[in-house]
């Protein structure tokens, strides 16, 4: 990711209301014969200029309905396109615009961005594979005050954690999830709706919320959740990069913390 | 801002309902005498670690109610406490966590990450002179996809950029503005007051909009709104970093692009 | 890379004279149940703090010869202390602080930080599988203004793109190795004569350089001279990240631009 | 610094040898008239593009002596052509590329990338004003693993940092000063000087080095010296924001600790 990445900004109007998409797209191309690179011969090489003119007209022939139809749009036209090209990787993401609103009503062209995660996907395909489609979220960050702990763990000479009961578990969400073979999903939707998964296995009920014994666990709940809710979805991953916090020791200082600061 | 920079989270619960504040405040001393450059001098100086140690004291007993009460209250300890300090400056920036909600429903305890602008603020103090606040919200990225133009400029031999009338307005909007003389003010609704201001200005009525025939006038009417709604402003400030968007010209690739793309 | 890191310095002296090595490690391992994530059993969890302790005192006690030794060092003691560890993967890097001269005299304590090129390392280890060690370099940022193009690619109608025989190439060097079975190594050495390797073939010889037709045959000549030179290296894998530099158009401006600008 | 920012390369040849200088240009003008902010009328406003039109055009025509004559070069361009100017501030900042080196033997045509400080210049000119020139230094990050200690601060019941008389001193430098009128310097040459000046002042003699009693004391130490051996500097400004490092506590772990970790 990066070498190839394009970032542009997809428009349309439906009346007067104005849309937009901006999205960074990063395709890698890998070639049925390596002579580029063995002989520094070209003749089948296409060069990256080309892949970004592929992926501008593209947008603007077909539009963005989702980004994994326009990651699979992009995909299909490398592998009927190109006989030279072996496998195509298509990385998708989008910047989070969302349309403004002034007491309520939403404004018929102007947005704001919103990045509480950033939604992407991904396809990839071999020649003569299936092609696969993977969707996810990351930098979303979420915090808990309190139903978190981490005890009886294990130890040794080298411990010096104590057990805790009650800490802040924090942290940014990545998840990743690989859809099926049938394709002809609403990826929009099913993309809220884990969104809305993962927030509730994070958080537990509104009221009372979920004791967590560990990242691990947290981690664990979220996969069962949108597995058992989302049947489109095959595979998932979770990965939480916890930030610590910890309360700071005011005893010097002649005070007791009871986990304010 | 960074050397001094001290980052952490202020808890408080009111019954069950959990209430959470982490900042970044920076404090900035000059003291009376340069003793410590010229000779190496040190007993008038005040350790880094003394001012954090402050910062977080303060914090657990006096909390924060407001950023700028928060950044007020440690000018004033510091004026107050030590005779040795000319002049102090603290700057105080909040991280955008909002409270999760479950089909609309408040969570007692989980927050997430929202950052569509940042709030911050700035109290400084020299001994003998007024106690100055200001406040600004900073990494707020807007857009409209219609409505705005730059046309009627100066032209010169050395002029590539062709006359829009209907051009991309997008940009990060950084803005802060001073407080008067009295401080009793609820510093949250102004803010939020201010906000609302900037991003009606900048998008227009919600549904036709307002014509900017220019980033620099777009500027100025956002300062007018805020200055003709909020009493409680002296001065604002208010840069528009743009992001420029080219219309990818596709008529090498026999296309028409009508900003689509 | 990011939960675990874990960032510190190592001091030593010979005489008067100082030695210092930051490092940045990072430590992931798998166990051999995964019942904390199925069942919040953490009995077998070893802490991140833990985790940190004992590269600490690692680094204490043995002291860091050389990345690689350190990275093994790490991988073994967890492998023979741990039964319930079923891999361990340890990244190391280095800080790259070089020893300040005067006037060609090198100081006895004091040192600058010269980031042209990051040294890092791997280790990892499958319970009763080989240790398998990684070298290598990232974020060398190489530069020929001439004896470089890019000619005879593939075209079609999305062609934009000029044939260029005398283009800048420009970009970042990530380079990655590994060793074969015996360890008994000088790291050290080798990782000099690899860096070396890197810089001989991306320019060619200091009189006339050597005409690169693409950066895929660069980073292929670069792959043949370590492989050829160094017999310690299995497997390398180099990436080359182009910037591009266009020419700029001066037609416009009534100028003609021979890549000067 | 950020808007207007251009970034490009020059390039020149001498025989066959290449020289290649990159640079970050920002030039911020104001205007006699804020009219394009109160009504909105663009016609004195001097478009972003045509501004780096122009730095590109006076790079070709003039080339880059120097970062300094080159900010001159802007500056005295935009306040002799354009009667609407009142204020132009240029920033010139330089990518450090330095000639690549094959066993001793400079390369005629390749570079590395090594940034061990970055040089910077800025020049500003009111219309009827002087000509006022900076230049600077910026990350460069150097070291002290011994001779450094803070001791004899002041103390009070929020103070925990205990006194040092052995520490390491750690940080990134800043250092920014202004020329006096006569502006026919070899700024190249001046601004080599005052790099070693800072280094120097900084580590003390190769031998012994120099005890620091404070950062602040170590901070004048470079600016006494850079302005009694430098007499075309007028002003000086230093900053040195440190990193801190604590010596790990290891008694926990049975350890005793001698600042080796």
């Amino acid at each position: 990711y990066g070498k190839n990445t394009i970032k542009f900004l997809r428009l349309h109007r439906e009346g007067k209301k104005q849309f937009v998409k901006e999205v960074e797209v990063c395709a890698h191309l890998r070639l049925t014969s390596p002579q580029e690179y063995l002989e520094g011969n070209n003749c089948l090489v296409i060069p990256t200029d080309t892949i970004k003119n592929i992926v501008l007209v593209l947008a603007k022939k077909n539009g963005i309905p989702s980004l994994e139809e326009f990651a699979i749009d992009i995909c299909n036209h490398f592998m009927t396109t190109f006989c030279q090209v072996a496998y195509v990787k298509t990385y998708v993401q989008e910047v989070p615009w969302q349309r403004l609103h002034e007491d309520g009503v939403p404004h018929i062209h102007s947005f704001i961005c919103v990045p509480d995660g950033i939604r992407f996907c991904e396809a990839e395909q071999c020649r003569n594979g299936p092609l696969i489609v993977f969707a996810g979220i990351k930098d979303l960050k979420l915090m808990k005050t309190t139903q978190s702990g981490f005890e009886g763990f294990y130890k040794n000479e080298h411990t010096t954690l104590p057990e805790r009961h009650d800490r802040i578990l924090c942290g940014e969400l990545f998840c990743k999830w690989s859809y099926g073979e049938c394709k002809d999903f609403d990826f929009n939707c099913i993309w809220k709706k884990i969104r809305e998964c993962i927030l509730e296995a994070f958080a537990g009920p509104p009221d009372c919320g979920e004791y967590s014994p560990s990242y691990q666990k947290t981690v664990n709940c979220i996969q069962m959740l949108v597995l058992s809710r989302v049947s489109q979805v095959q595979v998932i991953e979770v990965v939480l990069n916890n930030t610590f916090y910890n309360v700071v020791d005011m005893k010097n200082l002649g005070l007791t913390n009871d986990k304010e600061v």
